[in-house]
């Protein structure tokens, strides 16, 4: 797209040098700068003057480090270190083990688990304290991070009394990053790890990637793509992944490797990657015990097998059972766990792409290991900006599953649109399957709550990488923590998890929280708006997944077409998933598959994600189809726009550095929408033949113009375009 | 290779929490943080007390900014702005047009020329002030620059007098950076420029390059590979590239794009990119056109043609000179410049390959139109760790020939190693051609003096890319600051530039200095001892560039591999370049051809560049060619070992943050060093049969092990193993 330069040159009178950079976002939601309000800055003061923290493992001592840096920071304070407990204002932290004053606490402590903590006023020998306390070092580290969230927030201390502890187990971040640096779906420049350096040098933001990650709950990262290379297990690079193990360890996360299922082949010099070969079976149990000699606490493997030309057990007609089990064999003399990936797409085309994985690992359900997870995207077709729930949920009722969600905005403007996604991971945890009755939510069964599984877990594609920020746009940064906090427990507000991240990433001023919160809690539903709305899906450029593509027709395969996802034609537009049509309704249980069955009941957000609807279809609110798909499209440039002025009205409120860089960003964003609308509208208009009403702004391109953008080197492809 | 975890540990003992980041290396030599000497400190306020500074030009303003923001900063002072001096401790900026009182220095003016300045102390109105004077707003920028080093160096400014104009016009970074983000030859992350998001968000980043390249005096850089695609050449690319040169304009930089020669084929549909043909030459004439309308001041083109694969116009049986020509023609209305390469690695494989620039582009001299500059890299391989000088230079006496060094460490370690390069060009630069007589060193050759030359030019290919620091190791920032000093002046000793560098990079405290510029100063020989001594070259693993790769023989081409280039056998080592052999000596003018010529007259560094030389050939030391070779790569490792001893003893002296990479950077160094000499002693013992000394540490390997090591991943290398 060409962008006027005027509006550059605008720009970069703006903009100043940013040696003397206060704000270059590096800092995340951890930003510790002095509590402004005064009276609040008086009382924390006064209820930290002492502190009481024994114990000397890492952990404890980066806890340790964490709250004094920070309240030095805050509160321009050193709390004196005490033995005991001698007058009000003592900070008490630690564990049963290393506090007679936290063990007194027995319920507490109970309830906080082998993760949870408390954070309570208490009175000790007669004095007024605050207490953090937890059965682990790891449940202190939380405690701590979120006793200064407290502060951060601007929360009273006065009568504190917190008991948490996570609902899910595995919180996992995936990051599909490459050996040679390049992210896959990556928009935040590079990968972060440094591999050619490792072991050796240990960059500090190894450091501060963990910190960030404890402060919200993250407990697992896996470091390399799920297309992944067999390099990665030899010798030299687990050397190299043991020094970030090192370092995460510190911080309660665990390593996670990707495991190429042709690795025996490819690193191992054997003939064949058979998963049932008595060989093979050998390799992977040396390789995992070669493994935990040198990262003791290692995570486990994801594998993504059979699927977009991956290797896997079907390349020897075995089944991902056979698969999935071997590896679960090697892993489990060392309590190692392996999330196999369901998302399958494999070289035949289904007659409904969206109805595969259910296909495919629904007749395997119980018949897995106890150490494998079953990890499921939101979504059946692929992290779309809106989906249905993925029908496997609560259909595995033997083999527990773990959520994919994307962080990473592949199909959702990468890192130059504004797109907080909290709402959308909560409306997929919110759905429910019904699969056992009425309250069989999602988010129950990956919690393990919906048949009393052991295993429970939640992966996040990152959107991490090289760039100052972490994340490329600075409102990224919010789905990262939302994710975290999420993880940690579905059950979360989106609502209360952006105002917490508002205030601990900006500031505490009301004026901008408010306006900027509503930004954000509603800017999903702008995008789903622009992009596509009613159930559309899959219209993006292919490859790449920018941009609108929805006249896409001519890739070898049909499930790789936009036209084979929206189906457009004379007679109306959408994919006829109901008993007429492929039938994917039948994945869900009733009452759901009735409700999706019929266009009545189908919620309108999902409408043409399962039915081919007449584009003279008269729609709840009176509108022609075709006028409602119109107005969503118009109504998300609009909502771009309204964006924009609120933000525009919070010059002053924030940093400049920030305040610019949105701007800059909203600024695309908008050009992006427009992009979209036309595009989208003078397409499907070619179908419908209907008029876009004359009041409306006219696209200032024919359909053509859209239809010949060639756009090259977008970021995260890796060449593919 | 492989690192144990121990030390890793060890480190990470040491790292702390970097969130609170007082040093990330981010803001280079430019830091302007607090005078430490009070009587500095107070005498420095005393003269900057008031400031007349008039002209509201973006470059006078963006000077303006850098001053009074680096005031700010050092001396915590805001100077009142004044329009007429009436009190001593004046600061009067200005050029003839923005300032009277700088009118009145009419020779200073005059020997300033049109990038230079003036600094000094004056009488005004009788009241002692500073003057920075220029004639154009670029010399003012400059000129300030250079006022605060005084400041940050800790000069007195008591009678300063300082006359500057720079030797070399054209001082220009070179970027290997393509528009996907990967850096051919990058070692510090990606590339910086985001292209994707331009021209709609303008990192700040991009701004902080141009103030670091205006600080030392470059006044161009070349954004995109020299390996070009030719997209960049499209409306959309020129649009991006046009919001960079915007930012750069105001800071005295041009913006120069190399042009892909196949360019009108590949987006123009043309059907052939002969130089001779009327279609092509209109269609260059047009492109020129559209980037001048978007970019008015565009520098030009650089060319990188038949090498490496790469189109040009043998192609077409045309040579280079029809092919420069005809963009010249192309750029010539709009002043602009054709910068051609002599880096020429065509189809065919010399007799050898150090001569085939010469013999290529000698018969052209004369034939070049006068926008065009004929880029020749410092030797005649290519950026080995040590070369004698190209033999063009010297040799081109109708043609201005443009210097390139290459400041990214593609031969010398990557970013892992600590090697200080100005040594390095300088002992190209004060080679002395004897072209016309004692004297004709290269520097007056590329400074336009020897052949009085209307264009002159440094090309310098950048380490610079998306880590925080900039160039991933803190010493290699150094580098980039020692070029443009050198491309200002190429008379400036590499000891002083250190010394200013090591000043406001790290800290005045002299007993860091000391130590710390003697470890920079020899670390180059360093660097040669345990490489590549006594002439030895293009020894390294091939492809990648990194680590020993001597034993390489078998590829396709002779000249791809290290044995063409050492030639070792039983009786000796070294390429035989005299008239016995492939003759390149004849390259170079009497007397230096005559040095070359004979064993004994051939200087030491370059021995077995020119001889093949037997083993027990006794020395100058009297030792045997293999006992001074072992001897040159033992004293390599200990010389790296001294860097860290000398290093450790700086602990407390700087920040830990950057002690503490450097640190870790050095161990890396001091394994690889080790790693090369026992490659490299132990696969030349298997030809020369003679001992390693009993009493020497014995390699921890044998030569095997050596050979079978397999390195994946390497950066720079785009896939390229």
């Amino acid at each position: 797209m060409n962008k006027p330069t005027a509006c550059i040159i605008l720009f970069l009178s703006m903009l100043t040098s940013s040696f003397v950079k206060a704000e270059d976002g590096y800092r995340l939601w951890l930003r510790y700068d002095k509590v402004q309000n005064s009276t609040l800055y008086n009382n924390y003061r006064q209820s930290v003057k002492q502190m009481q923290f024994n114990g000397s493992s890492p952990t404890l001592l980066a806890a340790k480090r964490e709250l004094t840096n920070a309240l030095q920071q805050m509160l321009n304070l050193q709390p004196a270190l005490v033995n005991s407990v001698t007058s009000n204002g003592t900070l008490i932290v630690g564990t049963p083990k290393t506090s007679a004053n936290v063990a007194k606490f027995s319920n507490d402590i109970a309830a906080a688990g082998d993760e949870g903590y408390f954070i309570k006023s208490a009175n000790i020998n007669g004095k007024s304290c605050l207490m953090i306390g937890a059965n682990t070092d790891k449940g202190i580290l939380y405690g701590v991070f979120n006793f200064l969230k407290l502060l951060q927030t601007g929360q009273s201390l006065q009568s504190v009394a917190i008991n948490e502890s996570p609902k899910i187990k595995m919180r996992v971040l995936n990051h599909w990053d490459n050996l040679d640096r390049t992210v896959e779906r990556g928009y935040a420049g590079s990968s972060i790890w440094k591999w050619h350096k490792l072991p050796g040098y240990i960059d500090p933001r190894y450091i501060d990637y963990a910190r960030a990650n404890a402060s919200i709950g993250i407990n697992g990262a896996v470091v390399n793509n799920v297309n992944a290379s067999a390099i990665s297990l030899t010798k030299d690079y687990l050397i190299k992944a043991s020094a970030l193990a090192n370092v995460f360890r510190t911080y309660g996360i665990k390593i996670y490797l990707t495991a190429r299922f042709s690795a025996p082949i490819e690193i191992g010099g054997l003939k064949t990657a058979d998963p049932l070969d008595a060989g093979v079976r050998q390799w992977w149990k040396d390789k995992a015990d070669e493994i935990y000699k040198y990262i003791p606490d290692f995570g486990g493997f994801i594998v993504k097998a059979n699927s977009e030309g991956q290797p896997g057990p079907q390349t020897y007609n075995r089944n991902h059972v056979d698969g999935a089990n071997m590896l679960a064999d090697a892993l489990k003399p060392h309590n190692g766990i392996v999330m196999w990936r369901a998302f399958v797409y494999d070289d035949k085309v289904p007659d409904d792409r969206a109805k595969q994985a259910y296909n495919e690992f629904k007749p395997l359900d119980g018949q897995f290991s106890d150490n494998v997870i079953v990890q499921v995207k939101n979504g059946a077709i692929d992290f779309q900006p809106r989906e249905p729930f993925h029908p496997l949920f609560g259909a595995m009722r033997k083999t527990p599953l773990m959520m994919e969600f994307q962080i990473t905005q592949e199909y959702l403007g990468f890192s130059t649109h504004l797109v907080y996604l909290a709402p959308m991971f909560k409306e997929t945890l919110e759905s429910d399957t019904y699969a056992k009755g009425k309250g069989s939510t999602v988010a129950k069964d990956i919690e393990g709550q919906l048949d009393k599984q052991t295993l429970s877990g939640m992966a996040g594609v990152a959107n991490i990488g090289s760039d100052v920020n972490w994340t490329g746009h600075p409102f990224a940064q919010a789905n990262w923590y939302a994710f975290g906090r999420l993880a940690w427990n579905p059950a979360q507000s989106s609502e209360a998890i952006a105002d917490d991240w508002l205030r601990m990433t900006f500031t505490q001023d009301n004026s901008f929280i408010k306006p900027v919160k509503a930004l954000m809690l509603s800017s999903r539903e702008t995008t789903v708006d622009y992009m596509t709305p009613l159930g559309l899906h899959h219209i993006m450029g292919t490859g790449a997944h920018y941009g609108p593509g929805p006249w896409v027709g001519n890739l070898a395969r049909p499930d790789w077409n936009p036209t084979y996802y929206h189906k457009a034609d004379s007679a109306g537009v959408g994919f006829d998933r109901t008993s007429t049509g492929s039938n994917a309704v039948a994945q869900y249980f009733p009452p759901v598959r009735d409700e999706f069955e019929h266009i009545e009941t189908t919620p309108e957000k999902y409408l043409l994600w399962f039915h081919h609807v007449s584009w003279k279809h008269t729609m709840p609110s009176g509108k022609t189809l075709w006028q409602e798909m119109v107005d969503h499209y118009y109504r998300g440039v609009d909502s771009v726009r309204n964006m924009q002025k609120t933000w525009s009205l919070m010059q002053g409120k924030i940093d400049d550095a920030r305040y610019n860089e949105v701007k800059q960003l909203l600024a695309i964003q908008e050009q992006e929408a427009v992009w979209w609308r036309n595009a989208c509208v003078l397409y499907f208009q070619s179908f419908s033949k209907m008029p876009i009403p004359a009041s409306y702004e006219k696209p200032d391109h024919d359909l053509n113009y859209y239809r010949n953008q060639k756009l090259y080197f977008l970021p995260g492809t890796n060449g593919v375009q």
